[in-house]
Formats: C-alpha cells, sequence, structure tokens
C-alpha cells in the first residue's frame, strides 16, 4: 500500500453532518477520525475504550458528572474507559479523535445518533 | 485520577530540545508525544509500531526509500511497521506523534539520538 500524506482539512472539506464521525486514517489497532459537532450529544460511556478530542477548529464544552472542561482550538482530552461524558458544542466545532477501531460514537447509548460503520475518507 | 484538558501549545513552550519526545498523553497503549525537528534524523524502522506524525507547526520532509512526502502544518502521515524513513527538517517543526508506549524515537537504529525514557511533561 502507497504511503500517503493526509490533510486534515482537505478531509473536513468533504462532509457537512454533524456527530458523524469520518475514518481517516488506521494504525496499531486505532482510528483517527474527523467529525463535526454542534448542539448537545447525549450522555454516554465506552465500557472498553479510552478516547481521545482533539479540537481542530472551534470549541467545545466536554461535560463529564463531576464537571465541565471547556476545549478550544489546540487542546485535547482523553476520557478514560468507564467515564460517562457528554460534548456539548454552542456553535460547530472541527475534532480529531484518536480511539480503537470499532469504538461506536454513542457507546453504551444505541440511539438516533449512533453512526455503526463510519465511513472512510 | 482527574480528568484534565492538555493544551499542546502550551506544552510546546515547555521545552526547546529537537528530537527529544515528550509524553503528554496516554491511552489504550499508545503515548500522545510532542517533538521538535530541525535538520536531519537517521534512516530507521520500527518492527512492531505504526507510528502517525501530525505537523502542529511548521513543514518538514519525510524520507522514505522509494519518494519524499513533503508535510505541512495540518497534514498527518502514518508510516507502517517495518518501513524505513527519516525526517529531515529544513527549519524547525512542531509535530504531534502517536505511537505504541514504548515506542523508541530512533527504532533499530540506537545510538547518539536514542531517547530510551521521554519525560513525560
Amino acid at each position: 500500500m502507497s504511503i500517503e500524506k493526509v490533510n486534515i482539512e482537505d478531509k473536513l472539506s468533504q462532509f457537512s453532518a454533524h456527530w458523524s464521525p469520518k475514518i481517516v486514517g488506521e494504525l496499531n489497532g486505532q482510528h483517527v477520525k474527523l467529525v463535526k459537532f454542534a448542539g448537545e450529544f447525549v450522555w454516554h460511556k465506552h465500557d472498553d475504550e479510552d478516547e481521545l478530542f482533539f479540537v481542530v477548529k472551534g470549541a467545545f464544552e466536554m461535560h463529564l458528572r463531576d464537571k465541565v472542561v471547556e476545549l478550544k482550538e489546540g487542546d485535547f482530552i482523553i476520557i478514560p474507559r468507564g467515564t460517562e461524558h457528554k460534548p456539548v458544542a454552542a456553535e460547530e466545532v472541527q475534532v480529531m479523535l484518536f480511539e480503537p477501531a470499532g469504538t461506536l460514537n454513542t457507546g453504551d447509548k444505541i440511539g438516533e445518533l449512533t453512526v455503526d460503520n463510519p465511513d472512510y475518507l
């Protein structure tokens, strides 16, 4: 397989749907995903996966049961497995995720927002 | 353990040495590292680890045996395990790495540039 670079701005320009992660890289059993958030997600947790959120553009709040962490461009946060969390974005935010392949976006809360098989971009 | 955000610009301001990766996050057995490159590194490979290089600021060339890939801010490249590579930076570049915990910066080429136990920042 040919080794090619990926430009995240270019990839982000290729979709507009919110809460719909796209897979843009894979290594060591982990996926690199890009996602756009706007509004409020659902409270959920991942029993077996730690999850990293890196803000590419914009800002959002990560709600935890005991506090709210405000994240802006250039910040990342790691949510350990088993930890309930809920992203909330007052305006659209562009985020890069790093998490094990197969991680479900809504974790233990299967519902309308669940994306079973994210697209590769 | 308390869940805190990390600002990568803040972390990058805390060191100046080149080719000396700092660990800024850990999840799923993987490390998130920040590193500053300037000049030419050594040809090396990692037998068991895929490695992601994401350009935070600046630009560099990833030399592969069959081509050179030019990377600029917002680009990433994944170097699969077993693939010889050599980063070259005409000017200082700031890079975020994702790779398995324990990945040695010089891979199979132990030498002066090898950092056995990267600092946590």
